[in-house]
């Protein structure tokens, strides 16, 4: 079958349509044809060498995808059904297997395309902002990169509990961006301090910075407060001062969706289908599709997201 | 009434007994006549000056105590009743005002003085194992300085709710006191690396040293692994790799019970008791009682506390 395939391990670029073996079934594993791939900032990583895929995963890039199941496998699904799917890998290709734990319906009104665009940003906001961090009506939370595909989908989300919510975003530009998806503090990180402007404030704050924003992060934290990190875009060593811990009672928390066993994410596969679903359907979150690509156009797909101007998600159609 | 009063704000051993007000009672507060006053670790931190009260508690030492109460105040309680009572501060005195929420009844067969030995004991081992970590059976727990009043209990509450039980202490002897509490892997700190003989394998570690042992706990810890650190005997800060958070999932967390809210502390109490009471009634979970000392010489049990010899509770008797 067709994959996208990186041809130099040592250029990121290096991407390029291929052929590749088709993925065999495990028992539990039914086969999907690709209708549309999403494109996650963890792809970059991957292409750079740094996101391997986990043991047991597809060697090729791709974490979510919309198609058509075309090998029930002896599972309770039916062929010809269109689905969703979470993946450890293998998206970027004509065909991939997928766990059943890891399949969502299609939302109502939603084509494959825009399915694929919100598959792993759901996951991962629900299962961090609710699952981990436990945000709650009433309380504060704090988004950095406010205006990324995941940022957009953390305001709404963040909105439908009852948050209030804080971003932070490097232009004028994408806090108006942040605003129009319902943030009601907007943070310049070029011309403000954020932990100056929120310190002791914040319940939940969903980082995607890390070592850079350590010690912002722990200032603007409020008592009982939660620190979700899932991106290391500002480096990984920093110094912890314990001592803001307990006199703070923190909770500094490391996550990734990826590397989490079958049974976590049939979990959060299924959390996050009962409750973001609903609200995708009826329009209280709303996807925000950047744009689409040929699968044979990856290598400009992650260039494009590479270069920090993109607002919301990349589609790669097959 | 006679309390303890810190004669000499730069001396920690300037603990003498004095005359103070009789505390005042608020709304939802019972005045509680005490008999016995616990020890802990934390006070001589306050007596030290590194600990101070939080607003509206008393200046007097003390953080739990069992006795009598002497005026219900319009509450449900009647006055004579037999109680424990976990405080923010005010258990080095004659009279202590308690709220409510703070009651603990005496267990069956337990003196006054055995239950003014479990209380802070009790509740920090349960609300930071179970409320918090989430310890459940078949997991591994490191449990640091193990033959301290908190080691010893908390090994034992680890082993009733059926896990592996590593601890560190500084000496054989103390290492056999962990073992026959039911410890099942004894690290001797001054010999071993922890880290390497328990590398990748805690779910959950209680550490009471904080940045000392923080890059070794960050080695120890399993995926989705918690650290829970209550004290910070071996200094506050230290470098944080925060690339390990991610890749093991990990979450580090500071607590203390003191300064938490009323409502906190009445969920804790209200946990504790029903489900470590029982283990105390039925032996599964047995105090230890190091000494007694009377009131008055409440100095020459901080000393005796800061020697680092004491292995288990001491408390003073009124």
């Amino acid at each position: 079958m067709k994959a996208i395939v990186q041809t130099n391990p040592e250029d990121p670029g290096a991407l390029e349509l291929g052929v590749v073996e088709k993925p065999l079934l495990h028992p539990g594993e039914v086969l999907v044809k690709v209708h549309a791939a999403g494109v996650n900032r963890a792809d970059l990583l991957q292409a750079r060498g740094h996101y391997p895929p986990p043991p047991g995963a597809s060697e090729t890039i791709g974490l979510e995808v919309a198609g058509e199941i075309v090998d029930a496998n002896g599972t309770e699904w039916t062929e010809g059904t269109q689905i969703g799917a979470l993946l450890a890998g293998g998206g970027y290709a004509e065909y991939v297997a997928v766990p059943v734990g890891q399949i969502l319906p299609i939302p109502k009104g939603f084509s494959l395309t825009d399915t694929a665009s919100v598959i792993e940003v759901a996951c991962t906001v629900w299962s961090n902002l609710a699952m981990e961090a436990g945000l709650r009506e009433g309380q504060t939370i704090l988004i950095h990169g406010g205006a990324g595909g995941i940022g957009l989908f953390a305001i709404q989300v963040a909105k439908a509990l009852g948050a209030t919510v804080a971003v932070t975003a490097g232009s004028q530009e994408k806090l108006d961006t942040c605003k129009s998806y319902g943030a009601d503090v907007l943070i310049n990180y070029k011309e403000q301090d954020f932990a100056e402007e929120l310190k002791n404030q914040c319940d939940v704050i969903l980082d995607i910075i890390g070592a850079k924003y350590l010690k912002q992060n722990l200032k603007a934290l409020a008592t009982d407060g939660h620190l979700v990190t899932i991106g290391l875009q500002g480096g990984t060593k920093e110094e912890l001062n314990m001592g803001i811990l307990l006199a703070k009672r923190l909770t500094l928390q490391g996550t990734t969706l990826r590397s989490r066993s079958l049974e976590d994410k049939a979990a959060i596969v299924a959390d996050t289908v009962k409750h973001v679903w609903p609200w995708l359907e009826d329009g209280t979150v709303k996807h925000h599709l950047h744009g689409t690509f040929a699968l044979a156009d990856a290598a400009a797909a992650h260039r494009a997201l590479n270069s920090g101007e993109v607002t919301g998600k990349l589609v790669l159609e097959v």
